[in-house]
């Protein structure tokens, strides 16, 4: 059973057994309790909270236990309860999964309404050399926060790299909600939230990737998409986006859906 | 502390305490333990389990001691674990309030898209002599579902009664989604899931009342829409189908709302 994470009273992260036996033997930075995990109550501060926890990283680094450590990037993540509070200490991108850290990022539906074909959507093939999910069908564009960033300078940067979509349409993207959900792999726990934009492309608009990080577009209606997001050829968490987008667009009917409310419960997952 | 209340092994609804301390009463029918209220495992068949229900709640009925049955409708209600699955038992509609048993029903936005003033929303305000909510500001038009009725069939005969809104314009309506809430007043305990509709109104239609339960339509634009749900003047649950079209359709920006995310998250609570 995974513990509750917790930083004072606010739960910021779920710790699973397999990391809750490492952490307890750092018992100055973690304190290890029956229902939850704290980090200890000594740590006020948010410069000092973010030091110890780094200690405790780059410790379990060095032994080589953790799959998720191997994939060290130098990158630091804001940990918050909400994103609307302020964040309570940072840590390395990559570690976060050991303490079950929440994810936030951006997601966008690159649609075209095809005046013969009715509503297309543009889906990215990710290219083969991605550390994740290589060679997986993904949204147009799609991007994790960096600390600072708005939803929509997240959303500006990433259409510009990954889809080479110009910032004047970027900005015409409508925001459309928030999935939230957990996923484990082998490197640990993954609640996340992704907020969704729905971005009506031009007819004649080609996104070309420009960072090396998507091999190919493709141009598919809705019945190609529905069939697409139930394979496995797709990135889970993107198959979701797109089902959010076909059951708010009308593609899915209650009626002729038996999974209709336990697709949405899905699509909405209590985190903490 | 609401106990699930199970038949066989399936959860159909929530009993709390001033509940169960009833129904204890009786036993052949109950099964009152620590951490759940099942129906009698004796109880196997459909009709059965319908009749000795149905037993119970009219002998509280002439006990008086619950406000939910002085409102007694002698209309049936399907009783289900998810509307996927069939029907377990069925039971007084009014009743239902006692089990916590899930309601269903479908809501509908009625918008217009305006040349010069953007979009606008039709909202209704309830008659003063209805049972609940009287007065209060609702959606253009929304209704339970009535056994063995399809959403769209509910949302038809709705749009027809409380708006004058013709079979060939309801048939336009676009399913987008569900939401999910508990809620609990003197009658009892609510969980409740409303299929949303959206429905593109053609510019010069004017929505009339042919059932007497609305008072009157108004036509606002989206800055008073968002101000008006605000406002203890409108009916809870029709304010929350209205901030789901808003978030919905971009007129509420994650990053200008601090809260987005819980917003999303209190339209979509895990009813069981």
């Amino acid at each position: 059973m995974c513990k509750p994470f917790m930083v004072g009273d606010q739960q910021v992260g779920w710790v699973w057994p397999g990391v809750e036996k490492h952490i307890q033997r750092f018992p100055d930075v973690f304190m290890v309790e029956d229902k939850q995990v704290s980090l200890c109550p000594s740590l006020q501060m948010y410069e000092e909270r973010t030091a110890r926890v780094q200690e405790v990283m780059v410790k379990l680094r060095e032994e080589g236990e953790f799959i998720a450590l191997k994939g060290w990037r130098d990158e630091m993540y804001e940990v918050f309860h909400q994103r609307s509070s302020p964040p309570v200490f940072r840590m390395e991108r990559t570690a976060t999964a050991l303490l079950g850290v929440k994810q936030y990022g951006v997601h966008v539906n690159g649609y075209v309404e095809h005046p013969q074909k009715g509503p297309l959507m543009w889906i990215g093939r990710r290219a083969k050399n991605k550390s994740t999910y290589p060679g997986k069908l993904d949204q147009v564009t799609a991007g994790g926060f960096t600390a600072g960033l708005t939803a929509q300078e997240v959303l500006v940067k990433e259409c510009a790299e990954e889809a080479n979509i110009p910032q004047d349409i970027a900005l015409t993207a409508q925001p459309a909600g928030a999935i939230s959900y957990f996923y484990e792999d082998e490197r640990g726990l993954f609640p996340e939230i992704q907020f969704v934009f729905d971005l009506k492309l031009p007819l004649d608009f080609q996104p070309v990737n420009t960072d090396g990080e998507v091999s190919e577009f493709y141009l598919w209606d809705m019945d190609k998409v529905k069939e697409q997001i139930a394979q496995p050829d797709f990135k889970p968490n993107c198959a979701m986006v797109v089902l959010d987008f076909l059951i708010r667009h009308g593609h899915i009917h209650p009626d002729q859906e038996p999974r209709y409310l336990q697709f949405l419960e899905n699509l909405h997952k209590t985190l903490f």
